[in-house]
Formats: C-alpha cells, sequence, structure tokens
C-alpha cells in the first residue's frame, strides 16, 4: 500500500479543545493515521503528521480545513512564528510506493479543492511549484497575513488556485510537495566554536557547499564540545554519507576529530540503507533483500 | 505483531504434487504467511520458508508433519543431501518483537508436540540444545537416516523428545532457533586466490577468527578476480561491518584492494542499520527513530 505523509501547520496553538477537534476530524478518515500532534502557545501554532494513501490523506486535509476556516480567525491571531492562513502550509513527503510526482499531483489536487470548496487562495511551494520564485516558502510567507492583500495584489503574486485577494478569516495557505527532512549533527571533539561555523559554512548551500543541506555551527557549552547541527533536505540527491566525510575532511584541517553524530527525530529507511551500502561497498543491493519488506 | 520465521527443510525434492500439497496446508492456517518455497531434485529436498507468530507457525509446522509422515517414506528416500527424517530440520529465527528465548521455547514446544502426536522422536539443535555435543546439525545428522536406529541406540544419543528409536518412515527431526543467517561475500581487486583463501582462514572461526563467522575463499574465473565468501551467523555479535573492516585490513596486508562486497538473499533491518550507525559515529539512535517504523 502506497504511504504519502502529510504534515499540516495550522495557526492555533493555544485553544486546546480546537487542536483536539481537529485531531478527532483526522482520525475519522478511514485508512489516516494520526502520528503525531503537538502545540507551540508562544508561537500560536500546531503541527499534525499523519499518513496514509493519496485519498485517505486528501480527505484528512479537507476535513481539517472544513474545522479550521469555521473557527479560526487570523485578524484575531498573534503569535511568534510566521503564518499567512489558517491551514499555514501543507507538505505532502512520498514514503512509500509513491513517487514525488505522485506527491506533486496530490498537492495540486487538494490546492484546487480547498480553493474550491472553501474560497481559501493557495500558493503551490516546493517541488509542487514551477516557479523559482514561489518554490521557497520564506518567500511566499514574506509580509505574512497581515501584508497579504497587498502582496497578492502586487505583479507575481496571483495565487496557484482560489481568488485572487486573501480569505477574510482563513488568509491564504501555501500546499506542495517536498522530500522528508532529516535532522543530523555531528559533534565535534573541541571547544572551538569557529571551526564549527566554518565547517557549516562550508558544506551548506549557501555558502557553497551541497544543494540539500542547511548548516549552522552551535556550542554545546554543557559539554564543552561544538556541533555542526544541519538539515539535509533531499537525502537521495545529498546523502547523509557524503555530508559526514566531507565535515570529517573539512575537520582534519584544523586538526580535529569527529566526536560522533546525532540523527533527531525520524529518518526514512532508505537513507539508512545508502549508507550501510556505501561502506561497505555493496553492488547490485535492492531494498527487496531487506527481510522486513519480504514480511509486509 | 511478533514475527518468528521458520525455515523446514523437508526430504521431498521431487514429486511436485506432494510438495503443493504441503505448502497449501501451510498457506491454509490464518496468521502464517508462505514467503518462498523451492524443491532440488538432486538434492531430493525442499525448503519453506514462512513467518507469522508463535501459535500461527507451530500450526503451520504441525500441518506440515501431518502431510509428511503420511507421504513420505525415507526407506525409499535418496538424494545428495545428508537427512535423518522426513520434515528434517526445523528452525525458527527471532525477526520482530520476539526474543532468541521466546524461538527456543517455540521450538521445544513445537518438539513436544510433533514426537506425542507423530511418534516421530526430536533432537533440538543450536541455541535450543544446552549439550555442546548436539548444538551443531552437522553432528547430529552424521550418520543419516540409515544409520539413525544404530546412532540412536548409542550412548549420549537418545532425543529429547519422542520415543528412543526412529519412526519406521520418517525417521527424526532436528528442531531448534538461531539467528538469521546472512550470506555475505566481499570480492578483492586481485586475481590471487592464495590471498582470499588466506583472509577467509585468518577470519573465520575455524581458523582462530570471528566467532560467528564461516569463510572460505574462491576464484571468480570470468571477472578476473578472487572472493571471501561468507556466512554470518549472528549479526548481533558477529556485525557486518566488524568483517569486511578486518577483511579490508588483511587485504591491505598484501597490497589488495576490496573491489566491492555484495549481500545474497535477505538481510534483516538491524543488521544494515548497524553499520550506518557504525560508520557515522551515530549516538544514542533508536529503531524506533525509522520512518517505516512509525507506520507499521
Amino acid at each position: 500500500m502506497p504511504i504519502i505523509e502529510c504534515i499540516p501547520n495550522v495557526s492555533e496553538g493555544r485553544r486546546p479543545e480546537i487542536v483536539e477537534a481537529i485531531a478527532e476530524a483526522i482520525r475519522a478518515i478511514p485508512g489516516v493515521r494520526l502520528l503525531d500532534h503537538s502545540s507551540d502557545a508562544s508561537h500560536n501554532r500546531s503541527v499534525f503528521t499523519l499518513a496514509g494513501d493519496a485519498a485517505a490523506v486528501k480527505a484528512a486535509v479537507v476535513a481539517m480545513y472544513e474545522q479550521a476556516v469555521a473557527s479560526f480567525d487570523l485578524r484575531q491571531h498573534s503569535g511568534e512564528h510566521p503564518r499567512l492562513g489558517a491551514i499555514d502550509v501543507v507538505p505532502f513527503v512520498p514514503i512509500e510506493g509513491v513517487t514525488m510526482g505522485d506527491c506533486v499531483a496530490l498537492a495540486k489536487d487538494v490546492a484546487q479543492e480547498v480553493a474550491a470548496r472553501y474560497g481559501v487562495p493557495v500558493y503551490l511551494y516546493e517541488e509542487a511549484s514551477k516557479n523559482p520564485l514561489r518554490k521557497n516558502l520564506e518567500d511566499i510567507r514574506r509580509g505574512e497575513f497581515e501584508g497579504l492583500a497587498t502582496k497578492m495584489a502586487s505583479e507575481g503574486w496571483a495565487p496557484d488556485f482560489g481568488p485572487s485577494a486573501p480569505h477574510p478569516s482563513a488568509g491564504a495557505s501555501v500546499i506542495g510537495a517536498r522530500m522528508p527532512l532529516i535532522a543530523y549533527n555531528i559533534n565535534l571533539a573541541t571547544d572551538r566554536l569557529d571551526v564549527a561555523k566554518k565547517i557549516a559554512a562550508a558544506i551548506r548551500h549557501s555558502g557553497g557547499g551541497f544543494r540539500f543541506v542547511k548548516a549552522a555551527g552551535f556550542e554545546l557549552k554543557d559539554r564543552g564540545v561544538v556541533q555542526v547541527s544541519m538539515n539535509l533536505t533531499n537525502y537521495e540527491k545529498t546523502p547523509i554519507f557524503r555530508v559526514f566525510e566531507a565535515v570529517k575532511r573539512e575537520a582534519e584541517r584544523y586538526g580535529v576529530q569527529v566526536l560522533e553524530s546525532e540523527i533527531v527525530g525520524l529518518v526514512p529507511a532508505a537513507a539508512l540503507n545508502a549508507v550501510a551500502e556505501y561502506y561497505l561497498q555493496v553492488a547490485g543491493f535492492s531494498a527487496e533483500q531487506i527481510l522486513e519488506n519480504k514480511l509486509k
């Protein structure tokens, strides 16, 4: 059975009963698993993680709009996190038995449906967007809900679906498709923060490094070591092992060793299998050979 | 749901209708998956691979005895492969949510049941056997069906369950528990067979090497290279990465490089994950962090 992960971010993190009603609406959809949801009061925002096939995930997202459009009012909303609308961001992520193309198609299908049904304008983003100026979430969200009417009226900011002005209370949504993120940190056996910062600058995309790496250098003061903290945004094209080897090599140049690395949160099995294949120099391996995959 | 793999080897590989009847008997058991079965006419033997929880796998094995005791006669059986009985060997392998202890308990439970129900004597082997002289399958099977009556009458060879003499037509069975086997080969960028043989001798248990490695050196004539061919019989205690690194280091000593390695057939996910953890120096990783495991 194909599995798509979906991680809707909604602009409500202070009223637990409203958040719980949305969770219930998701759980009521057959074929959908609500894996996690968490709320942040200072951000005034909640993040849901759900999974299922395309039809089930679509039904769950539509059910979320049904709740949110009725009970959120962005004109009354404040919080630390930038946001454009009630259902602020909806990424679809291919996990198993689906392609990125499937997730792009689903993003467009859901965008069209919610625009038509609720009158909410939708911007496509990341892989679902063909416009290079409208791929990056931060670019689309700049100006936030308060600046949205002006932005939508300006050149190049007509939405991909729905009306050409914001929904009065629900603003606009950003819907798209992306690869799973991997939060990956490498701790260095030194307290020299400058080394972590230089390595982060060398390997991240913005500094001329790998295409799908975001990185920053931090001090772990309580442990007396420093960390290169990363987000890997496409583990197929910029795999973990290549990033690890690059960090190790850069650290050597400063006379520093890698102490350890850590994977924060979830990681797709394929990303770890690629590491094993690389270091063992495995030829001709297929995921079909993993015993557990035969038992599904 | 807990998963135990079971790989019964039966002494019939020439009558497809009999083999198919056994396969059907397995498929008829609720909760059991028949993953594979294959027959070898020259060995006159068939191997079934099935999976399920303890109760389901037990029911399937009992159903196999029901068929085999009725339709096999070892007095008429010939083939290249050594064998002691109709249902010759039954290993139980812990895959997910079960311990080796669970598989040992299941082996004893099944052994008792088939001994009582069909009058077939059973020897426990590998992890299910406490007798160091009766852990190894080859030791138990030496003498084969034809020598079984004499062997059973001799000192130290009373069976663990069932009558003290062979079943007239079904002989005896060997039932036990073991870790999954990994068939793992490392190809060297040389045509020097002596190097592959020396490395195999250095790393295998019988030569003073790793406890859970069987190894031999071969020539791959068509490719002009040599291979260290291995069976890893306990990937938790003798992990793949340690064996790979040892072979690589030994090869260096002869001025030879590792060309590639290959995993033949199935490998448990945990064995590959351990490789990724080792090379990336990952601290504090848990299988719970693998996205696919959250989706089960």
